[in-house]
């Protein structure tokens, strides 16, 4: 199809559509003539997946990493996963104290050490910034908190797809940046369900 | 104190603190010379709220309409968590589709009507940047995250403190704020823990 097709069944502009190409996010149609260019269901599918991740927040940049790590696949899906938080991870310039995060780690049934460390400087900042805040997580909701992300991360899992390399990527890409809002979204809700059921509703 | 005791106690550099001033994030020390004010611990504590929802990423403006909340508590925790929600959800400019989210929060238990429309909203969106990007969730793993988050907010919201509006106020807000964070980084540690489990650490 022409650009112009393209631009119609994705519900994505020429210019925009352009800029993927320029930035590197899309790759070429395969060029009929000087100025034309033909695209397939595989452009389809790749601007689906840009602008799901541009939609949900993520940089251009931080776009790029994670569709690098569409087109480069790794050895095993385990490396998949390592790849795809890192590239969407938000990124601190000072040093965390990591110890309080390897301790909840460990209560996770993991050793740290083997653990991507960016993903557990993640872990440290959020506490940190509980601990500048004064704010006390109770150890009876700590548990509440480790038994709910273990249940979600191994129905998770259980679904990555193993047909094609392509396909695990994308699930566990797409899986970690696009589900992170449905789930603080459905959190919100349920808040609000159990604050009602608790205070009355206004 | 004097305020170069605040910045010593708080770790916020004097400049910053007469932003937070300016901004009116924080409320005035009590005068006690033309260029000269005494703070106390009620400034302390709202630094440290200040600065957990700056490095939490929140804007000085959205942790205004959060500091307001603290100032001004409306008349339920129920509606409390409305302000603070309100406060901190990601809004979009564009209309959604409120009805995959409606259907959703049913599923909680709840009527969707009654919901404060940010939330909704912000489920809708989530879903529908899952819809772009074609990735379909199941309905069993969507069973396991409406379980979890479920099991989540019964802890939290069973944990609100009721001995003062402020303290009920500063539990959600940063319960909600800087929680989130939180969540988010453990579900990759523990996806990562599932997924060596499945595929061997590499």
């Amino acid at each position: 199809m022409r650009i112009s097709e393209l631009s119609v069944t994705t519900g994505v502009s020429v210019p925009t559509i352009k800029y993927y190409l320029r930035e590197g996010l899309l790759f070429e149609g395969r060029r009929t003539a000087a100025t034309q260019a033909d695209y397939d269901d595989a452009h389809v599918r790749r601007l689906r997946v840009i602008r799901a991740l541009i939609d949900s927040g993520v940089s251009v940049a931080k776009t790029r990493e994670v569709i690098r790590s569409l087109e480069e696949p790794p050895a095993s899906p385990h490396d998949l996963l390592g790849a795809a938080h890192a590239a969407v991870i938000p990124r601190g310039d000072e040093d965390v104290d990591l110890a309080a995060a390897e301790q909840l780690i460990e209560r996770l049934g993991w050793q740290p050490g083997l653990c991507h460390e960016d993903v557990v400087a993640g872990v440290a900042r959020a506490l940190q910034s509980l601990q500048h805040a004064d704010f006390d997580i109770s150890e009876d909701l700590m548990a509440v908190y480790l038994d709910a992300v273990a249940r979600i991360a191994d129905a998770e899992i259980a679904g990555v797809p193993t047909e094609s390399a392509e396909a695990a990527v994308r699930y566990v890409v797409l899986g970690t940046v696009l589900v992170e809002p449905l789930l603080l979204a459905l959190r919100r809700v349920a808040e609000q369900v159990a604050s009602a059921r608790r205070f009355g509703a206004g």
